[in-house]
């Protein structure tokens, strides 16, 4: 069942955006991903903002670079969460994307992750927790994926020692 | 008649977009100004957008600050040119409106003015300079409107000789 | 029954983080509220984060400033959705907050919101956006709010026509 | 008939302008090009200034990078509509060539569009929306050339689904 | 006589610009101050430049803010030294300012000061030391005026020792 | 008996270097306060970083604001650890200042702390951490004021609880 | 015996980390280097920081890149001297780890380096210049370390001259 | 004769520093050209300062990067003028040297250039610019240059006409 739905504005952003995608993989989270335009197919992204929650959709997970409407005009238009994905533009390194995506007025919050992958990676990662709040099958992966992250640096942790 | 669109995403940018205002008055311009907000009334914003050509209006003057959306929205909604004014922000004054603003994707042109008051004002003028165009009465009264402002500063030029 | 813990980097983040309380108590939800410090508490952090999730916690809001470490701190030590505010800094306006919570690296997301008070206030909107995917009765209360925001704004809408 | 002037600092903008007058080319509107220094040939530019509505010009596009004076000095001396187009620059990426286009004192606007690229293209659509406003045949263009982008987004919108 | 030219772009410089005007008196160096816009009085500024040095202007000090235009177009028209100052802007700090002057591209040098009311007054001693080269009498109060202000720090150097 | 010395650009940066001194003499540490100018005192802050070692001194503290100059200067010329404090400036809020302190060249370091009283504070702080290593008077000091620190915020940590 | 911990939160800090080793493996002092993640082993990084002291660690180099906690919270949870070495980040260059690690409250210092290698080299002589304050033998290394490289310029100083 | 003097903090600034150097030679200007770093030969530049006028060096060129000393050091030790290049730095482009450069405090004056090699060339047309006051043959050239300039840019300037 698809509960996570991740929307980039171009496709130009999928190599940043599959990092969310292989993340909602890992966790076993079903999801679609598409190319909604904030700017060249707004009409399109009305209808999928206003018919997210309908469709069952719990998290919508959106990318988007440079003047980046994507995520906040998404949000503007349902009540359920909404990550914002800063995706690194060019001239600017994605500290423009950042801040259309980040500085939200009072009333229409977006979850804004890190600029580029990461905050791809993290994106993925913040859907499951929160749809782990209903789902212990999530939750044990979760734990399961956050231990094996502590113990991969754990055990390659020791680089030298010189007395 | 109305040909110029004033709007803006908060009714506190209306101390900033006064001075759009304004100087459409000093043209002669008929224009409305209303409130619309991309995040808190985005279905009317479309509405907005999508019905400004048919009204007749020609030329749109959009204020916003921080994750300033709306200039951007309106201009993927319609073909008639959208003045966009970053309002000056609390924390960041205006740097995030102005990158919100102006970074827009290819394909989708907002005419981007100065931060603040400055950007607003001109804002006004920039939609009689495309007015005047086709109305040659705008065309005479933006020549000595900017005649005056030169002379203004040439008769209050000199400040001190000290040889 | 406290499902929201909102956690403040010191006493003066008050100011700012009471914003976030107001919207949980506007939907109904039970939350508590402390001073955690990262760099003043680190082990009472420790055991804050550790213990969260055991006590019912089900989100966490954590707001901090200048070099903010106590979302990301907080979301290193849990799995469940943490969302920081970037507390508006004396020097550099929040730049240094913003980026020190945004910036996460991959596999620890926080969901960061805006600068100051906007993003404290949009902390509780997202905080309950997340609880109403699995409660009805804060859904409603998400979509009359949306709502009556909404329709402020379009019953103040009209600024002046000037034909 | 040429109808648009598109001039630039330096040859070395061409990369980037030739984006504008590719739009122009497929809006079919007259146009010319060529090198205007502000700093190199500033007579040459006043004159180009001067003479650009009695030549008929009814829109200047101006491409420059860095301390990029070129489309505020033009516009000083005009009152037909001058489009700003900050191109990148090698050490602060067009930081500074926006900061010097855009940030313009009330008077004397000049439209500014994105750094580099998408700036130079969005200058040309700019031009034609402003054109359009007394040309149904540039209008009927712009419209398809909208759906057109739109359409091709649409088409090629669906990435994946995993359920 | 008037060796110094003091421009700038608005009257509301004055209270910055005042510190070089300040300096050249200290150093009884001939000056002339005057507005001179480039946006606003364009013609009148390329006449200024053009004049300069057949009037016997030996060094241009030229404060603006925002897009500040006027240092690099004066200096574009005459190949006598010009100094630069960034005056304080609103919205950005002078940053905006500085960028615009000091960003000049290879073949039209602007000496740039500090942003503010520094930079104004180094302004001054700048023109001073230029003009010391050739005038043994502002070499001495140079020498005489960098001692002195040697001194007064030295004078009051000692605040507390806490053994 | 002096081990610190406290040096700072200009007299208007005591307010900022007080929050040093105060630290220092809470640990008990001996300290001179002194204003050294990297500019308008060279040869004097020259014999002063020369001297500096064989008079005593063991840690120096140097603050200074915009071009800020001091801290690196003497770190050039002693091999005894140099703390800068970058004091706010004006204009660009002491982002000037810290980079001017921070990003020393490989082989000359400077011990770098947060802009403003805060920063001024650390360095005090620091400066008690490396005397501490040699001291074991000063290094339970340390431990006391940080229990108490934690102490302090444990005590006033609730803010309230809302169920 | 181990005087120094150079720790850094990824494997992939150590090309800029390892600048810190080579220096103190320069001037003769013992140090271990090992992965410490704020982030993925927060624990085990409470547990470092907590035990360093016992273990007979002087001083401890961190670095990180991004949302850079890693000093400021070990410098949290210990008295003894911790120098961070921002390390440059991908999208913002290092300005996000900077700023992460220099902005530290009032009360935890953070002894702040340069971005990227030079400053992890100069975290290794600043961690030198600490322990030369009690050991005569790294007191002069460190002398002649400065001195060699003094005179590695002054060798190479003349350039060209051309009357 | 050497009339001028080109300084630079590193050898690796002279890729950049060698434009300044060939604007002099194409003025027939005599200058000398040597590595003077302020961090590691501090006391060879305060002798260079303190020497450099009694040698009859008219201007002073100082090229320097990062946390840039340099020209801001030699200022405070002469009267005679000092230009200022910032050399681009790796990982904030030169925005750091920049700010260490031109924000000198009043009293101490740094003509500062722009960024990089543009920065370097026109500070060595500056140095002419100045010593041009005094040297008919010098003020010929400058003259000469910058009409050739002019007419290079003019015979080039048609890129295309479209109608």
């Amino acid at each position: 069942m698809v509960k996570v739905s991740v929307i980039m504005g171009s496709r130009s952003d999928l190599a940043t955006m599959q990092e969310a995608m292989n993340m909602l993989k890992e966790f076993g989270i079903g999801y679609e991903a598409r190319v909604v335009s904030a700017h060249r197919t707004p009409h399109a992204m009305v209808q999928f903002a206003d018919e997210a929650e309908a469709r069952g959709i719990q998290v919508i997970i959106a990318g988007a670079g440079g003047a980046a409407h994507l995520p906040g005009m998404v949000a503007a238009m349902t009540t359920i969460p909404v990550i914002g994905v800063p995706v690194q533009s060019r001239a600017l390194s994605g500290l423009d994307s950042l801040l259309s995506i980040v500085q939200m007025p009072g009333g229409i919050p977006v979850a804004t992750t890190a600029i580029g992958t990461s905050g791809a990676k993290n994106a993925g990662i913040l859907a499951a927790e929160i749809l782990a709040l209903q789902d212990l099958n999530v939750r044990e992966k979760l734990k399961a994926y956050k231990q094996k992250q502590t113990q991969t640096v754990l055990d390659d942790a020791q680089i030298e020692i010189c007395e």
